[in-house]
């Protein structure tokens, strides 16, 4: 929809793989809806990871004992943050001040194994035991409306021909992002 | 038990911290035992978490377009993965081969939160549901035996006294940990 504002956090190393694929539809099928659309390439930008004293500019609260949950918090209501971190918070802030409605997140990712494989019962479980963590404990932890995972199994083991479906089902669907309703983010979803 | 080769996998960037703490017990007590116990102390080694083509010594299999998990299994064929992440393969093998029965893991953390908001419907939902992808998509995956998990709910928010408590209730298990059952890592255990 013309003039929300959308944030893609990517993480994969490669542009020319299939996640690579994935990130540029998203890119141009949101855009062509009049979005504004920011992407954080996360391998590209060589993003920090580790939770760390660097995370903190200038000195510490406590420096004999160092508490990274105390120090950062300090440091974000002195404004102390290292750069990094200020940068994405703000791009997640101003995803968020532009729709008028909570936050929406999704979850659009690539597997290993097949769909069976992540299937209640098999050997890795059903998918959704792994999204907990993330779009339960995070995101509507945080408040934050989730869409429906968009899940691309085993593109590396599928014909041509079923990866361009993929991208295709993938393009199809963003043009009616805005329309969805938000999952019932609770356990029964996850654990029924 | 007098013999067995112990790797634990620490990730605290304070040593004086609660976790800290839990961690000089374990390696007192198993040392106590006969253990040869080994830490791999992530934050002080500076481990790098991310998974990028410097895993990857020398020249790649297919250098147009990067695939992390064909070039690191390439690599590993040929010896050709950075020291890094050999030191690490060879002390969890070194742990494996030295005890006659499958590998046991344990994991042993602190939480934020307290307990109540580790159940069943509560905020966080069951602590077992974040298990999962670690116990099970991991351990159990690659046949690793998993002991239950030692958990200490909030440190920070009890008292001075309980968190002695909480130490030494550590320091008790590990004595007869050695004689633990692992625990049925099956969907029941994290989801019944």
């Amino acid at each position: 929809m013309a003039g929300r504002k959308v944030l893609i956090v990517y993480a994969h190393q490669e542009p020319r793989s299939f996640n690579g694929s994935l990130k540029r539809i998203a890119v141009e099928e949101l855009s062509k809806q009049g979005c504004s659309v920011t992407v954080s390439d996360l391998y590209a930008m060589q993003f920090e990871p580790r939770a760390t004293r660097n995370d903190v500019v200038g000195c510490l609260d406590n420096s004999e004992e160092f508490n990274y949950g105390v120090e950062t918090w300090e440091a974000y209501k002195r404004g102390g943050l290292s750069n990094d971190v200020i940068e994405e918070q703000k791009k997640v802030q101003e995803a968020d001040l532009l729709i008028f409605q909570n936050k929406l997140a999704m979850f659009s990712f690539t597997t290993g194994g097949s769909e069976e494989m992540y299937a209640k019962g098999s050997i890795n479980g059903d998918i959704r035991y792994l999204l907990w963590p993330m779009q339960h404990g995070i995101m509507h932890f945080c408040g934050v409306k989730v869409l429906a995972p968009h899940i691309c199994f085993a593109p590396e083991y599928v014909s041509e021909e079923k990866r361009k479906e993929m991208l295709n089902a993938w393009a199809q669907r963003l043009k009616t992002l805005w329309k969805e309703e938000p999952i019932n983010c609770s356990p029964e979803w996850y654990f029924q």
